[in-house]
Formats: C-alpha cells, sequence, structure tokens
C-alpha cells in the first residue's frame, strides 16, 4: 500500500482535499512516522487526525486554568480568555497558529493601551460628559480601525490583529468607565492571553508540526506533476484513435489534473504568507524565497491554463482525420515526452532542494525537438492536407495543437530558468 | 465626474480594489445616493466609508450596555459578550453578517447545551472523577468538532460555527465545573449575543445596506466586460502594426482586464455563499439561482483562460509578418467584434434581468461570421504563406489565433445558451 520511490525511500502520499491532488512526503519527520502508522489502521488523511488530536490535547491543558485548584484561585474566570485564544488561535499549520497568535498579541497590547487612555481621559472629562467622551472615542477608533480591515493588503496580514484591536479597545474603554481597575484588568487577560497563545504554540510547533512551508514546498512539487500528468494524458488521447480504435477505453482522470493548479494562486498565497512567520525547520530559514514559489507557481498556471486549449483540440471535439494526424504523431509525440520528463526534473529539484544541473541539456533537448517538428509540419498546406477530406478547422485545430506545444517549450524554457534562480536564492546544494 | 449610461441614468463607478476591475452600479438605492454624494467630496469608495461609519455606530449603540446605567444593572458584565458579537460579527456584506451571526447563534446554542449537559454528568461523577470526567468530554468535543472543520464543504458554510461551538462548550463545561449557576449563565450569554446579533443586523441590513448578491451581480457583468475589453484590445494590437507602424502607442490596461477573471472564482463562491442568506431584496428572492451565476461565471474563466493563447500570438511575441496578417484582418475583426457585442449584449441582460431575445440572431450571426473567416483562410498554404518571408512558426501562430477566436465563438454560443436558463431560473422579464 505504501509505495516506494526511485530512491527507495519510503514515501507518504497524503490526499490534499482542497485541490484535488495526491502529494507525496518523503519520510524522515516523525509525523511521517506516525502518518504511515495511522494509515495502516485505514486513518485516509493521518495529519488531520493528528491536528484533532492536538487540539484536543491543547483544549484539555488550558482547562487546567479552571480545573485545578491552585490555578484557578490565581487566574479565576480570566482563565476564559486563555480558553478563547487557544480555540480561535490554533490552526491546522504552524505559520498560521504563529501568525494568528502573533496578531491576537499585537491587537490586545494596542487595543488596551489605547483604551486604557481613553478611560482615563474620559475619566478626566467627569460626569455626564464622560460616557459620551467614550462614546465618541469608541466611534472613531471603530471607524478607523474597520477603514484599515478594508485596505486589501492589510486584510491579507492583519485582518485578525484588527478585530482584536477593536474588541480590546473597546471592552478596556467601556470597562474602564466602570470605574473597574482597568489597569489590571487588562494586565490579568494579557497574562491569560499570552497563557493560552503559549500553550497553542507548545503544541502546534513542537508537537509533530505541520509547516505551512512544507504544504508549500510539496504543492509546488505536484503542481509540476499534475501538470506533466495532464500534458501526457492529452497526448496519449490525441492520438489514441489512432493505436487502438474502437476499444473505447475511458480517460483516466489524469487529464484533469492540471484543474486543480489553475485555482490555485489563493492557496499558494496564503500558504506563502503563513510560511514567513514560520522559525527555521529543515532546511527553510527565515529569509527563504518563498516569494519566488509564487512566482515558479504563476508559470505553472499559465501552463495549466495552455492545457485548457490543447484539451479543445482533442478529437473528441473535432473530429480531426487520423490520416492526417499521423504524420504528426511521432515528432509530437517525442515533443510530448521532453516537455513532460523536463517538467518532473524541475518538480524533482525544488523537491529535493538540489541544483538543477541538466538545465543546458534540458533546453538544447527541447530546442531539438522543436526543430524536428518544425520540418515536419512545414511540409503541410493547409486545405489540402487531407486530401479534401477535412474541414479547414479541423487543420486550424492541428495546426494550435502543434503551435499550443511549441509555446509549452517557450514556458518550460522560462521556467527552467524561474528554478535555476530559486536554487540560487535559496541555497540548493549542487549534487 | 459622474459617468451617464446609455439610458441617461446615473450611474456611480465602484472600485473593487480586490479585481482590480471597474464596475457600475444603477442608481436607485440610497446607498448609491450617499455614495455619490460622499464622491463629489473626494472620497474613493463610498460604500467602504459607508461601512465604517455602520461599524462604529453599532459599536456606540452596543456599549450602551455598559454606558447606560440600568441596562448595566440588568446585564452586568455579560454585556461583554454583546460587544464581542457585534466586532466578529459585523461584516461588509449583509449576507456575510447573517451567515456569521447565524453561526454564532447556532454554535452558541449547541455548545452550551451539549457543555450543559458535560457539566451536570460530571457533577454527578462526584470527586476527583468530575475533573476528569469534565477534561475527557473537553477532549473529546474538541478533537470531533475539529475535525468536522477540516472537511471542505462544512468548513466553507460553518467553519465559525464550529469554532464557537468549541468555544462555548468548553467555557460552559469548566464553569459547570466550578459550580456556577451554568444554566443562567449560558441563558444569560445567549441573550447578550442576541443582542449584540440584532444591533449587528439592524444597522447591517437597514442602513444603507450591502447585499453580496448585488455585488455578485454586478461582478458577473464586469466580468462579461472585462473579457470584451481584453479580446477588442488584443485584435487591436494584433493588427495595430499595419495600421499605425511605428507610432508607439502604448497598450492600455484593457488588454489585461481578463486576467481578474481569471482568479475570480474563490471571490465569487464566497460571495454566493453570503448572498443564499440575504433575505428579498430588490428583485433577489430567496430561491435565486446563484448556482447559475457560478456555472456562467466558470464560461466566463474558461473565455478568460483563451485570452492568455490569443495574447501569446500577439505580434510583439514572435514577429509574424504584416503582409499575412493583412490577409484575415477584415474577417478576424469582424468576428471580434461580433464576439465582443455578444459578450457585452449577454451582459447587460443579465444585469437589467431582461430576457435576451436576440439569441438566436446572435448565434447566427456568430456562424456567418465564422463561415466567412473560413473560406478566406481555406486558400492558405502553410510554408507558402509569406513567399518564405515567415517562419513556420508564425504561421502556426496565425492559425492558431484564428483557430482560437473560432473557439471562442463555441464558447460564446454556450454562454448564451447559459445566459438564457438563467433568465429562466431567475424569472428575467421579457421586455
Amino acid at each position: 500500500m505504501v509505495p516506494v520511490n526511485s530512491l527507495g525511500s519510503t514515501v507518504v502520499p497524503i490526499h490534499d482535499e482542497e485541490e484535488g491532488s495526491s502529494i507525496a512526503k518523503k519520510k524522515p519527520s516523525p509525523l511521517s512516522f506516525l502518518s504511515s502508522l495511522l494509515q495502516k489502521i485505514g486513518v485516509e488523511d493521518p495529519r488531520k487526525v493528528v491536528h484533532c488530536i492536538k487540539v484536543g490535547f491543547a483544549l484539555v491543558l488550558v482547562s487546567l486554568l479552571y480545573l485545578l485548584q491552585p490555578l484557578y484561585d490565581k487566574f479565576g474566570d480570566n482563565a476564559m480568555w486563555a480558553i478563547m485564544t487557544v480555540v480561535v488561535v490554533f490552526e491546522f499549520s504552524a505559520g498560521a497558529t504563529l501568525s494568528k497568535g502573533l496578531n491576537r498579541g499585537m491587537g490586545t497590547i494596542l487595543g488596551g493601551g489605547l483604551g486604557c487612555l481613553s478611560a482615563l481621559l474620559a475619566r478626566s472629562v467627569g460626569g455626564n460628559g464622560k460616557a459620551i467622551a467614550i462614546a465618541i472615542s469608541v466611534f472613531i477608533f471603530g471607524m478607523a480601525a474597520t477603514y484599515f480591515r478594508l485596505v486589501p493588503s492589510v486584510k491579507k496580514k492583519f485582518e485578525y490583529g484588527i478585530v482584536i484591536f477593536i474588541l480590546t479597545f473597546n471592552l478596556v474603554a467601556v470597562s474602564g468607565f466602570r470605574g473597574e481597575e482597568i489597569i489590571k484588568l487588562a494586565k490579568d487577560r494579557l497574562l491569560t492571553i499570552t497563557i493560552g497563545f503559549s500553550i497553542s504554540l507548545f503544541t502546534s510547533l513542537l508537537i509533530f508540526p505541520v509547516w505551512a512551508g512544507d504544504e508549500l514546498h510539496r504543492s509546488l512539487k505536484s503542481k509540476f506533476d499534475n501538470v506533466a500528468s495532464s500534458i501526457e494524458e492529452c497526448l496519449k488521447e490525441y492520438f489514441k484513435l489512432i493505436d487502438v480504435e474502437k476499444t473505447g477505453t475511458q480517460s483516466s482522470g489524469d487529464l484533469d489534473r492540471y484543474k486543480s493548479v489553475l485555482h490555485s494562486k489563493s492557496s499558494d498565497e496564503s500558504l506563502a504568507n503563513f510560511a514567513r512567520w514560520e522559525p527555521w525547520h529543515g532546511r527553510f530559514g527565515f529569509s527563504y524565497p518563498w516569494n519566488k514559489y509564487l512566482h515558479v507557481g504563476e508559470f505553472l498556471r499559465e501552463l495549466a491554463a495552455s492545457m485548457i486549449q490543447l484539451k479543445a483540440c482533442l478529437p473528441s471535439h473535432r473530429q480531426s482525420p487520423q490520416c492526417i494526424r499521423s504524420t504528426i504523431k511521432e515528432p509530437c509525440e517525442a515533443m510530448a515526452v521532453l516537455i513532460c520528463s523536463a517538467l518532473k526534473e524541475l518538480g524533482d529539484t525544488i523537491f529535493n532542494m538540489r541544483k538543477c544541473q541538466r538545465r543546458e541539456s534540458i533546453v538544447a533537448e527541447l530546442k531539438m525537438a522543436r526543430q524536428e517538428l518544425n520540418s515536419t509540419i512545414s511540409t503541410w498546406k493547409l486545405g489540402t492536407l487531407g486530401n479534401q477530406t477535412s474541414s479547414i478547422r479541423d487543420e486550424l485545430s492541428m495546426a494550435s495543437f502543434v503551435f499550443m506545444l511549441m509555446e509549452m517549450v517557450d514556458k518550460v524554457e522560462m521556467l527552467a530558468k524561474e528554478v535555476q534562480e530559486l536554487g540560487e536564492l535559496a541555497g540548493f546544494i549542487s549534487q
């Protein structure tokens, strides 16, 4: 059941429900060991189960603030804020947990500080003016913070922090109005929030951590594989009728694997966003070039978009005559094989974090294949190709098919350059 | 500054920062009146300012629970939950506010109920077993709820509800352990949460409401316009060198307007998700076919993906000889004009919610244009087109360009069918 890759090490396939793709993870981490154990007893996605157990564990830990008398004596009902922090801050990946926790911390400190200030100022007004001063400050700060919340670039990284800012500011300002000891109140809440955050952090980062960076790293590799499989399958479909006429074999789902790549932009961006918060782990340092991952992803999405057009040329769409198609079968297939192997090689390069030594030979091979294809089709004459048996549109479709393949070669060449740059930025080792 | 549309009514352009597109909104609603007022004094996006004012207003309203003595006597510190609800639940659109509020309500009721039950059961155990029983229930419920939270389909609609469920369950269960009157506690909190929700709902739905449904409706129209503009601009670019050689005019940003369509899937889905929660407003009823909007959007995204390939054929990419291009200039331009006008007409049809009367004539016109293009290019012979001045690749590029246009015609035909179906489902009026 557990596949073994070409290097002989065990890999654990992890099903990513969001993108519908199947990605492979290398062995060494303790999480993968637990994962394979869970898989053996039939659990489909072990990482999720592990995450759930971790959340349950963190919740029990934080509940001890209520359940153990000495702790309750110290914190009292403020322990509530610790529970709240764990529930809200604990996310699937370590980066997301860190990002939310730090947002919560910053929002609380800023909101609490300004709330105290407002309350003290309002107190100095005194009388009925006090309530009015509080109301005005609540209105102005609430409005201003909400405006920031709507700015897209701020929203992406700090939305949660701003929500917590508004909340804390309001609570502290109005509690201050009530004459409670706001400094002590703010201090206690901050302390319990810190406890909650520490418990989340401890559980998320130290017990079988799931890194957003790892996730992005793997998903980039799986994008390469998905696009390559789609191209392979598309070529197979295109020339199928020639080889196995009327066998009517259903095309496998591989043909549509490019679709998961097509809509990966937003999930990539949020993963990169979280990955930036993550501390040094494995071979990912603090200044790891996650942005370059997004660039490479963009190229892969363009390739995936080309797949839509390549698919449009499939015989099932237009009944292009086989006799003509057979003339381009060999050079096209040779080209597709090169494209796919180049894609897979580039994906592996990134996944294994090794410098791509073969970039120049890849480019040279692709150039040669293109020339071969060029010379084959230079003998075509539109309108006469199929002895008048084919419509002009069928021929345009074929020309498009070839053109698209050539365009893909260009893109793969650019991709090879990008991957090389990534290797330099990220310090891939040369093997 | 304020543009006037063909019907003579004032439209308020609203800049959608998220998608980088400019969309127009018809007049009648009070929001647009306020919007145009705000725009006159130089506010770029009036809706956002209105939203911020609404949030500030709601915060002041809910703060009255603290600020007014009689209200504080009744609710005490539980008023905190009302403030929390307003801060967290109040979102930009009415649908999002409703969805979050109902999620919060359901999560609280369910979590509170089960929390009470767990606390009571634990009490019946007594002794040291009590704490252990609470800890076990916290662990099990936290784990199970987190697992549900990770299921993609549940996550989309109910993630926030589940977070609130875990939170409330934990708080109630551990408070119950402390021997507090948990039934009263749960009741008070539910009451204050209801107050907070009511204030949010009142402010969000009754004061210049922003409907997610309206947003989706407008964004669909703007998608049609964006794709049409891109196609127009691409054709202009393609044949530009023929008309205005060496004038070197920079291409306008219109060429790239398709990009905002390309990545609109997730924002469309969340808008549709919120729109479903929204009550009857304007001409959008409860069972309005928002799903069909997503289908139409999918077609438009495919068209936008075709644009990537169409753009790849631009002369700036490959120096295809003008003398050949000029042979297809007229039929291609005629076809593009038809495609663009069809797209704009379909977009208007949806925007104005009127039945598309011209579907058949649109389809007939497109067919005719395609035949004309067919007959023009049937005289081509690859490899001989440009008296050997052009490489085979340039010719393939031209063939692809024509093929892509023809493919677009197919897609527009299907789109016309989809729009007709939408009109039937949504009860568009025939004019």
